[in-house]
Formats: structure tokens, sequence, C-alpha cells
């Protein structure tokens, strides 16, 4: 159970037919898994909600309010602020009010779910309605990992976790920014990133959101990739448009969700909040005003391009009134996140929020329990995209690589448990109760040798052997197992294959706009 | 925020007034946030149900026919299948069939909820309906701390558990065994663990149930503490009667759940199941079987006391078909205790599951998400008494410190996500929101400041700091931090005064008892 096994040194002699031999066994069954693993999660068990429909009336009534008299910035771009005359709302500089009903109206034209296309047709994903889609985490400039603790990101580290998502049965996305690739130019990192996501994974990506021509860059790559015809009429990317809380939009985000949005790829409209710093200190404050932003840029979408896919986002945790740090996985944004899980339900919009998220520095007790605290509400709470599902650490300053083994583990559990109870005469399993009887045994029952092979899920990562196998195994804490586990699944990692003409086509295009531009670090 | 003092080791100088006065310092505060803790919990959330009715409806079905079919063993009690007789069951050797409909009709005069009064009528506590409370850990031989490891328990370390739990704020019951007291003998520990819940705690507490005698006695120091009317018209213990599932009452629990019955104390009728072994490895035939044991025991309870409180227990783990041990925190369990807690509440009983449950031998990771993959869904789907909420450790063999003060630090998180939303104009905080505006900041606002002291959860063991004053501070994991607190609590840790007549009549009461056996050590 435990892959404790670790690769040999690069170089090291002996045995070498045996380890070979060994990896392809395990190559063979990780493509299995992979095969058989669905590509994205359709719940089978009621919804979690928190909230009562008053409650909910009660914030979409705040929230027209404050579209209609507080208003919305959206900074240094004229153009945009011309769509918002057009469309009737009222522009005071850059300030833009909303008669009341008018951003409501024009999200009704956003669809309620859609498929997001990966290369390979069976890894693609519906996002909204019953669907939930696990993506890995999103934006450290660091990355940690138990032999040398926590450093920058490199692109080497970059490649690293779009192969371990891709590797991992219950992710079911390759994310975007999985670590900062610090070590390319700011100005050139998006290509390197864009091209490892289809390279070296076979699952749906998100794309480049840091200026609007690096969006336009990733629609470039994209339609190398799917065809230009593909992509016009198909979502083939996901990407992560932040508000600048409280109620603001600035002109990077701005240009990035029109170029996204123009191209029909999906945005994630997202109000990017502390409670306390960028909201109020109360659930329903915080709610009320990220209601009013996400309507503002979903309707901006509709505006742009009608039934472009378009997704209300919501990143919410709570400020330390006492440190002023962010605190995750702690109660009241759990609120947060399945009332507005609710909301987007309304209004007929898929949502994102939750993941895995944590403050701790390291893949300890701490950041097991926040990130659960966090992940197992948005799964139960109908959360359609968890950006954030592994690898979370350090209030995501850092992309842990034994944490994103631990997530993942986590990650299939809430798969299983999404599957919810099978009625079936099997699963009454009324005959075995027959069989067995008072005072038997089920271990050797005809039912049990029948299901044992599926009947429970199984953790690659935990150790439920005794006190004395894990003593002489060890006395091994789980972060060190997750260590064994990343480091084997990157030896035996093997890319899906690519077309060598776009693969090609691709490289040629980045070399064109390195070529094109001096590198820039800022 | 960290609490990394740890207590001088005795005998040594210096600085002894700023100690002692820190020390009274502390234990007002603690005092002051014992005073504050609500005494239980009562939920302002909807419940989370994640089976449809049809699926209960067949559960229903399935036990009915278990009951009335396969029947359940009553082991060694030739009263009970008097009893049974008597209600009109088929009683067949020790076998005992139940006609369709009688053991449900024979539960209806149980109460749905009841108190269990606590010697401070302060920390009485409501079981059934919307509340529930957080009980300790219950039934370890081990316990186990960062300094010493895995070793066995003591009594010094049950009054350690017992004083810790008295001092928890979200810890509301002082539980039974806390840990085994190997150092007692087996046939007069209860009484030293009875004696220590009355002494060291004003919380509620749990009787022995080791042998029927036990029970008498804890009935007769319950009688002491109370008073002998007063124990006869209320409750003032819940004691864990556990089924031998499959389908079996063997003589002990069946001596103890009538003596406690009889007395009018509470009971709690637990299926204590690993599935796989002893049920099916599905949850609907798991849940089938389960609840025809619990409704044999449950209806038993009211042939000998009309109207006697008693619970619906179900302890529920998965047996790993790899190396037969058990597993907890993984999605099967859930499934179960969710449905059960939804079938209790159709019979309009309490119930009694969940807690902080895990196979790891350490309090990492693996403890954490296993602990939160628990007891979450036990709060969330509306379980009463949570049995094992805080100090479980590697399958419920040890009581670990650390994990004690981890696992009480998410109950509090829990405590908070019950109270639910704040719809009063203060948390709708439509004033800060038009006070701060687009652009602003929400730290230095009036709503912020006047509601800064209590808007989020306060965990008294994550560390949410920078990287760098985390390094600073050395680097520690949060069992470390844990491990700081305990010592300092126990250090702190002043008794509740205890009436001194009924002191020495308990202790009277222990001596004359003790004096009345030879020492048995099985």
């Amino acid at each position: 159970m435990n892959e404790l096994e670790t690769p040999a040194p690069a170089g090291r002699e002996g045995r070498r037919g045996g380890r070979a031999a060994r990896k392809v066994a395990r190559a063979e069954a990780a493509v299995q898994a992979q095969a058989s693993a669905p590509p994205y999660i359709t719940r089978q068990i009621p919804l979690t909600e928190l909230c009562g429909e008053e409650g909910l009336d009660i914030i979409e009534a705040n929230a027209e309010t404050v579209l209609e008299e507080i208003g919305i910035d959206f900074k240094d771009d004229p153009d945009v602020l011309a769509i918002w005359k057009d469309a009737g709302a009222d522009v005071d500089g850059e300030r833009v009010r909303f008669p009341k009903g008018l951003a409501k109206s024009l999200i009704a034209t956003a669809p309620a779910e859609y498929t997001q296309h990966a290369r390979n047709p069976g890894r693609s994903v519906q996002i909204g309605g019953d669907h939930t889609v696990f993506v890995p985490v999103y934006g450290p400039p660091f990355v940690h990992d138990l032999d040398q603790g926590r450093r920058y990101g490199t692109i080497q580290d970059f490649q690293n976790f779009v192969k371990l998502a891709y590797m991992a049965p219950a992710i079911h996305h390759s994310g975007g920014t999985v670590c900062e690739p610090v070590d390319i130019p700011v100005n050139k990192r998006h290509l390197d990133m864009v091209y490892a996501h289809m390279k070296y994974s076979d699952k749906p990506f998100m794309g480049s959101v840091t200026a609007p021509e690096r969006a336009a860059d990733t629609v470039a790559m994209a339609e190398i990739l799917f065809g230009k015809d593909f992509v016009d009429r198909n979502a083939v990317c996901t990407s992560l448009i932040n508000v600048n809380s409280p109620m603001t939009y600035d002109s990077i985000m701005l240009g990035a969700l029109k170029n996204y949005t123009a191209a029909n790829q999906a945005v994630i409209v997202t109000p990017f909040i502390m409670s306390g710093a960028m909201a109020p200190v109360s659930a329903a404050g915080t709610l009320a005003q990220a209601l009013a932003e996400a309507m503002a840029g979903i309707a901006l979408t509709q505006l742009i391009r009608p039934g472009a896919p378009v997704v209300f986002g919501l990143f919410s945790a709570a400020l330390s009134m006492q440190s002023g740090a962010p605190t995750f996985g702690t109660p009241e944004p759990t609120l947060v996140l399945s009332a507005a899980a609710q909301l987007a339900r309304r209004m007929k919009l898929p949502f994102r929020s939750g993941g895995s998220l944590c403050a701790s520095k390291l893949p300890d007790s701490q950041a097991a329990y926040e990130s659960a605290n966090s992940v197992m509400p948005a799964m139960l709470s109908g959360v359609n995209f968890v950006l954030h599902s592994a690898g979370w650490l350090e209030g995501g300053l850092a992309s842990s690589y034994e944490k994103f083994i631990m997530d993942c583990d986590q990650l299939g559990m809430l798969q299983t448990l999404a599957k919810g109870y099978d009625f079936t005469d099997n699963g009454q399993a009324m005959d075995a109760i027959r069989e067995v009887g008072p005072g038997g045994h089920y271990l050797g029952c005809e039912h049990t040798q029948a299901n044992f092979e599926t009947a429970f899920y199984r953790s690659n990562v935990a150790d439920n052997n005794s006190f004395e196998q894990w003593s002489a195994e060890g006395s091994f804490d789980q972060s060190q197992r997750a260590n064994g586990i990343w480091k084997q699944m990157l030896n035996d990692y093997e890319a899906p294959a690519l077309d060598a003409a776009k693969d090609e086509e691709l490289l040629a295009f980045i070399e064109q706009k390195k070529a094109s531009m001096e590198d820039s670090w800022s």
C-alpha cells in the first residue's frame, strides 16, 4: 500500500531489468486507473444548503442595492465604459451604476453549463449543473517539498505538477498556474506554461490572464491545438478573472475577460475576498458585495458575446483580526461558500469556489484539517469548478508536492461519496445478512467475496496497518509516505501522445513570440 | 496565539511571582471562556441529508425483514428472553424474532429528547432534537503524546483527560472511558473512573458498562452526588451499550442496559460495525442490519421502563479488504452515518455517531484529514451525541493528548458553523459597504471596528503567521504547538468545587466497594 520505494539516483547501475519491468507495470496500472477514472463527478447525493431562502432573498436584494446605489468601478478601460453606457447603465467617470434588474437580465443569456473540451475527448469536462470538476492549486510563487523545503518555483516544478495532475485519477483538470515558473521572464512564461499543459497532459486547462495579449496568445495556441473553427464554437479553456474587491475591475482583468469572451472561451468571474479587508466581516455582507461584483462582470461577458460560457466564482477567506493574516478552513468562509453556491443556482450559472485551502506552512495536521474543512463543504454544496483542489499550502504562497498527493487522496474519497448509495439487490445485501446470521462473520461470505475489490475507497497514502507493522516500516507520518509517492509517479510518468505537426507548430509559435520581445522580469 | 510556554519542571526556582500571576490570569480567562461557552449546540443551519426518502423506506423495510425472518440473539439472559416472550415475540432458544411492527411500536414510548443533568446545572445538556453534544474519546487502552510516544493509560492519564475536557469550551460532556486506567484492577477501576468525572469536572458523564454490577455502582455513586429521588426522576448519566454485531446482544451489555434503564438512566444502543466483518460491505446492507439491531435493543429498554431515555447509536467503519484493518474517515461510513441520522429522526429518537476518528498512529495529516472527514459530516447530518469528538488516535487504541487539543479546536469551528448566518442589520453590513465603497478597505471602517472581536472563529493552535515569523518561532508543526497547550492547561487546571460531605460519601463508598473484593486483573 505504501509506495515508499523511491527512484534510484541518476546513473546508478544494477537490477535494471527488474526496475524497468516494475516501471512498465506501474505505468500500465496508472494508465488503467486513468482510463477507468471518470472525467468529472456527477453527483448522486442531495445538495447541502446552509442558507434559508429568506436569507438568499435578502442577499439578492442587497446586491441589487449595491449595483444601483454604490456601483462598480471599471478602471482604465473606456471601451468597457462605452459598452455599459450603451447597455443603459449610469456611467459616471469610471463608476458604473446599474438600474435595478439590468445585470440580472443580461446574465440570462449565459449557459447553465458548458463542456470544456480537452485534447483527449474522454477527458472533456462538463462545468455546471450536477457536475464537479477538481482542479489543481493556482498561483503560488513558491514550491515546497520535504527534501528541499520552500523555494521559488521553476518551469521544471510547473511541468512536474502538470504531470502529477495528469496521473492523478481524482484530478479532472490540468489547472492553470500550478506554480509560478519564476526562472522564465514574466512576459514569456505564459507561453511555456500553456505549452506544458498541452504537451504533458491531455486534460483540460486554464489560460493566462496576466495581460490581455497573453490571453490572446493562449487562444492562438489553443487554435493550433484544436483548430480555429473548433475553438470559435467550443470552450477549450476556462480562465480566472479576479475582481479587485471591493467593487473594482482593473484593466488587465478586463482585457483578459474581453479577449477570452470574444473568442467564446470561458472565464470565471471571481471576487477575491478576505473578509475584513476586501469585504465586511460578516457572511451576509460579504455575500451581497460579492454577488454584486460577480453579476456586473458576468453581465459584461454577455454584452461582449451573448451565450459565451462564464462561471460565477468566489474566493472567500477570513482575515485574522489579530495578526491581519488570512486564515483558511474556518467556519465563516464555509457559510459564504454554501450560500454563494445557492445564489449561483438561482442564477442558473456554474459556480467556482472551494479547494483544499490552508494557512499552514507544512503538510501537517493543520494543513489537513483546514483543507478538509474547505474542500468537503465545496463538494457537498455543489461547487462545479473546485480550484485549488490539490497542492495548496501556506495561504496559496506555495505548491506542495506532498500535499498534492495527500489532497488527491481526499478528492478520491469525495468522488466516492458523491456516488451515494447503491440500492440494487446487491447493494441491499439481504442475502448476505441471511447467509451470515446472528453471531456470524461477513469476511468469507459470498457477497463480500463478490464485492470486496470495489466495496470501499482505497487510500494510497493513509496507513491503516497495526502500530507494530507501522513501526517496523519506519514510523512514517503521512507526508513522508506522500514524498515517496510523488517521486515514484514522476519517475513513472509517460507523456500522452501529441500530434507531431501540432507540437512543432506550437513550438514555432512560442519561439517566434519569445523572439519578438525583450525579456521582462516585472 | 501559540501557547508554547511549558510548565517549569517541579522544584525549579525563580520568577514565582510572575508565573503565579500569569497562572491566575490564565485560569481566570479559562473560567470566563467556560462561562461564556454554550453547554451544547443548538443548530441554526439546515440538515445535510445524503439519502433519499425512497432509500430510507427500503432500509426500514429490510430492517423489519431482518427482525421478523432472521431475528436477534440475546445470549445468556433468560430474564430478557422472558420479557420478549411476554411482549409477543417469537422466542426460539436464544433467538428472538419480532412480528412486523412490534419493535417499532414499542419504541414509540421513548422520548425524542432528554436532559442529561450535570452537577453544575449550567452544564446540563439536551440530547436529541436540533442539539449536538460533543463528547471525548471513549475506550483506548493506550495514551499517546509527543514526549513519551505510546504507552498504556493510567488513572493519572484518565484524570488528565477529564481535566482537559472540563477546560475545553467546545467539549460539552466529560465522557466515559477517556482512556483505560490499566494501573487499577479491572474490577475496581470503574469506581475511580466515575469518581474522576464527578470530582475533576462538573460536566455530565457516562457510566460503567463492563459488568452489570458496575452499572449499579455508577447509579449508586450518582445517587450520592445528585440525590436518590433526583436520579430516579432524571437522567444523570448516558452510558454506552454496544451490540455484538451481527445481530447479537451478550449478557454483560444486557445486564448493564437493564440496570441503567430500570434506574431511568439513558443508554446508547449502538451496533458496533466494521462493514465487511460485522455487516455487509455495502452501506444499504449495513444500515438495514444496524437498524434492526438497534430497534431490538431500544424496544427492550421501553419494555423494561417505558419512557426511559435511550439513544439510537451507530459506530460504523469500513474494514480494509486488503489488510483486514479498520479504516476511518473514508466515504462509505459517511453515507452510513448520514442515512442513520435520518432513520433516527424518522423514529423520533436521539442519534449518536461520528467523532474525530482516524487510523493514524500519529497526530499528523492523516489523523487530521480522517478526523475532519468523520466529525464534520456528523455535525452537518445532525448527530445529537458525538462520541469520540476529541483525542481519538490509532483506530481508538490510543487517547492522544495533542490530538485532543487539535480536535477541540475543530469542534469550536463546528460550533460556530452551526450558528449559521446573521441577517440582522449589523450582519447585512450595508452601511459598511456604503462607507467603504469601490477601491476602499474595510480594516478601519466602523463596522469592522465594532465587530472584529467576535467576527471570526479564533484558533488557539493553528498558525496563520507569515512563513518568516513562523520560522523565527521554531518552524513548529501543529502537533508541537498542541503539546505546549495541553501542558499549560493541566498546569493551570483548578477543580470545580465539590460539596465536601458528598465527596466524603463518594470516597467512603469507593473504599467500602474496593475492600469487598479481591483485585482482579482480567
